[in-house]
């Protein structure tokens, strides 16, 4: 991992996923009024990732572009679905050896799920500076930290090392959520202001380690033929993101009304609860393990 | 409007939008156990209405199948849409004059909307007596009353005078939430307990006046060019259902931070704020004046 220089290039996504709509409106502002992301050090770009599937009020036309983005994807030219395509078009202009390569993306998302304010990240130590930075700016914020192969890389983020998504929540899709819309404005110059911090060499120090939330895994309802739900999120669990799951408390319950509870064997704390978007994935939740990271200033 | 004589047939539909998935799951588990909605003076039939569009993960496939029941469309035989045939094979076998009609229909629906449980209906002296026993037996549960001339409606419900539409939430698109599904369950064995004691002729009398949210007029979000949003529910305003709203609150928040009150002339009680399937309908929320009526026993 080569160590980061200085950023030239930012680009801020929103609308990846057309029926996160606090993403498409607030990209569409920051449209309006360029000069409130302009910094003196870099030039910020903007994305609206995915008209088409704004236009049809659905996450995507054809797949989920946010998993269109493996490098062997991107190269298999007889994909051609919509995003296959957009992905390809993301990718020639934003990314590495593209027409205006980007340093850092900032990709702009909403979940169902009450995930609060949460920065996904990776363990590139730039990124867990910079989640550490927002930390340090808005305590609330939860570091959710996802590292996984280059080769599984799929989301739009992972064209460039740096960055991170915002996730907000719990909105439903289709909706706008005004305090979620001003809060996700408010991260957006957050990050600006550290990538500005960042180049002019004046990053405070961290002094306290930050609290991560490292995924573990996932999953998935209890299913029957022909992949039928057969339960939903215990009211026990649901809205509960970030909360201690214990072996042994409830997780699902039938339709019939039984209790089903997690046996795993230790104790975790599940994200993205019941998110709309992840029933046709095979996932109810994640689970992420909670740690204490230091993070060297 | 002439008085009822007793009720053969109940039909409980659920799933006419196809991402309102409590409705779905509830009619296949009652499909499942019909047992539990047989009573000893009527029969019990249900229906899944709109199986497509729940396979494609969305409201509806062509048009709302909730909009397609307008008399003068279920006779134009030039209207193909799936859900308009749909709509014409439901009428043929549940409508009047249909192979099996019914006297009583009870629709299955959620919403983004923080309405709780709300039974909606008209002013029909028997459903308002059945809204009134539902009332007494779960007083946390709002009578939300609108009335449409008949040349109007165009609910799925509109095909027979009786029933109503239990409307639960707030629960996003495309999910389940375990505790709105089990309070839907309990709402349809007490509507199911009513027709039994009315066909017995042994229903309680109501010695309270029922408190009723008439419907008024919807109200839509600031639009620009294009039909283009230019605000969302103002957060004073978010999540308030059923709550007054004074002239001079606000209800809307522009994008670029500039609130808006509400000018009407009265005080009204919003309802289905922020109802996702609405803004393309032209509707923020709609506004209703909150009355007391006396129920004749």
């Amino acid at each position: 991992m080569k160590s980061v220089q200085s950023i030239s290039r930012v680009l801020i996504v929103g609308g990846t996923h057309g029926n996160e709509l606090i993403g498409v409106y607030l990209i569409q502002k920051l449209e309006r009024h360029p000069q409130s992301i302009q910094r003196s050090s870099f030039e910020t770009m903007t994305l609206w990732a995915n008209p088409q599937a704004f236009a049809a009020n659905c996450r995507y036309v054809d797949l989920d572009l946010n998993r269109c983005f493996r490098r062997s994807d991107l190269q298999n030219l007889s994909r051609l679905g919509y995003e296959d395509l957009r992905a390809r078009e993301i990718d020639r202009r934003f990314g590495l050896g593209g027409e205006t390569p980007v340093d850092v993306i900032v990709d702009l998302h909403s979940t169902t799920a009450n995930m609060g304010l949460t920065i996904i990240t990776d363990e590139h130590p730039f990124n867990l500076r910079l989640a550490a930075y927002i930390n340090l700016m808005q305590p609330s914020v939860r570091i959710y930290v996802s590292t996984l192969p280059q080769s599984e890389r799929s989301s739009l983020r992972s064209i460039c090392a740096l960055g991170c998504t915002i996730e907000v929540g719990p909105v439903a899709q289709g909706t706008l959520q005004a305090d979620l819309f001003q809060k996700t404005e408010g991260l957006i110059q957050v990050i600006l202001d550290y990538l500005e911090l960042y180049n002019c060499q004046t990053v405070p120090g961290f002094e306290e380690p930050l609290t991560v939330y490292q995924h573990i895994d996932t999953i998935d309802y209890p299913r029957g033929d022909r992949n039928n739900l057969q339960a939903m999120i215990h009211p026990q669990l649901q809205f509960r993101d970030y909360e201690p799951l214990q072996p042994g408390e409830l997780m699902f319950l039938t339709f019939e009304g039984e209790a089903i509870a997690y046996e795993g064997p230790s104790t975790v704390y599940p994200v993205f609860i019941n998110e709309a978007a992840y029933y046709e994935k095979g996932i109810a939740f994640a689970i992420t393990a909670r740690h204490q990271v230091n993070i060297l200033g």
